[in-house]
């Protein structure tokens, strides 16, 4: 995602009730921060926040975790979110190639939406879809691992459905055109709002595999 | 596919020396019949015969076999095929449901192009990538399950590639445009000229399924 800059993006986040600024501290722990049992759902590239506060607001028995890697990004969603009071969100400003430090056997449900396409094949490894990333998602699932993902790129997706498909991962739901199928209660990102509105494709899939 | 009616199309059929009547005779033995150890790739729904004839004639060294269910498309496909000399080629009248009488442990690819959606859900199992036919398909295959499908239909192939899965095949190629692809020597069917001209989406996918 493009980003503008923003200002005091640094005391912003410092500031702020929903982020965890050492998220590494609650490894295995995360179930304590929340104070619940409830399933924990993570959006790593959550962008400016949209898809993950919709639904922090819609399934308040599942507790949600926004990961961001950019300031400015992150800083965007903050003021967005602040506004409103949530005990089930919760946001880390990250790279996604630290997940694994982060969370461990406590995830039920990882969401990737909009990912950076890296449409070179020298960069594939980079894509949050690559067996890099497979291998570090590996350890932070409590049962089934379980992926959702939408996105506008034909290659990355295609890309996508094959490095599932060779790390054992099945698809369960798909979608070649999102926004003209039946699939209820889909709950838009911000990309996706604007990019729907040319009416291009966007692409979603949901896949599964055993512990 | 719609049908005209064709005359004489039994006579057609009986006659001509690329069709093999009584293909349960050659069960296990398909390779004596083509009298040389070459892989065997069959068409299920060959329609008028495009697809595999222009197979035939540019791999030599593979044996091709197309199945149609219907008199009067398979009977248009052999008009065409009498015309050329072909020893990698034959034709088979029959339904793919006794597919599994046909073949035992000797095809090495199976090609599903632009068959019957059958969109309805009650009849899902009549769609060619229902577990009903993967069942029946199992065990055809000589070493690793190879199928390689095309179709225009968004719901068929969603279906699919879930079905697919369900089953054990993995996809190991996959375009959602074919035809804005960079994948090389697509030979088309004769449905699929027609359909291009239009400008509309091909769906391919190869999957595979180890023994």
């Amino acid at each position: 995602m493009r980003q503008r800059n923003v200002k005091n993006k640094k005391d912003i986040i410092n500031n702020s009730k929903y982020i965890i600024l050492n998220p590494e501290e609650y490894i295995g722990n995360w179930k304590k921060l929340f104070n619940n049992f409830n399933p924990i759902y993570i959006e790593i590239g959550m962008g400016k926040g949209d898809f993950i506060l919709e639904n922090a607001i819609n399934y308040p028995n599942i507790n949600f975790i926004g990961i961001e890697k950019y300031d400015s990004i992150i800083a965007l969603a903050i003021k967005k979110i602040e506004k409103i009071e949530l005990n089930n969100l919760k946001l880390i400003r990250m790279d996604a190639l630290n997940i694994d430090n982060v969370f461990k056997k406590e995830i039920d449900k990882l969401y990737l939406n909009f990912s950076d396409p890296w449409p070179k094949e020298r960069h594939a490894k980079r894509r949050l879809t690559s067996n890099v990333f497979l291998e570090k998602y590996d350890n932070i699932f409590v049962n089934n691992k379980v992926i959702e993902m939408k996105t506008d790129n034909q290659g990355l997706f295609e890309y996508s459905l094959i490095s599932f498909n060779d790390y054992g991962y099945h698809i369960k739901e798909i979608s070649l055109d999102l926004h003209h199928s039946n699939k209820e209660n889909n709950i838009m990102t911000e990309y996706e709002k604007k990019f729907s509105s040319k009416n291009n494709r966007i692409y979603y899939v949901k896949v599964e595999k055993n512990q």
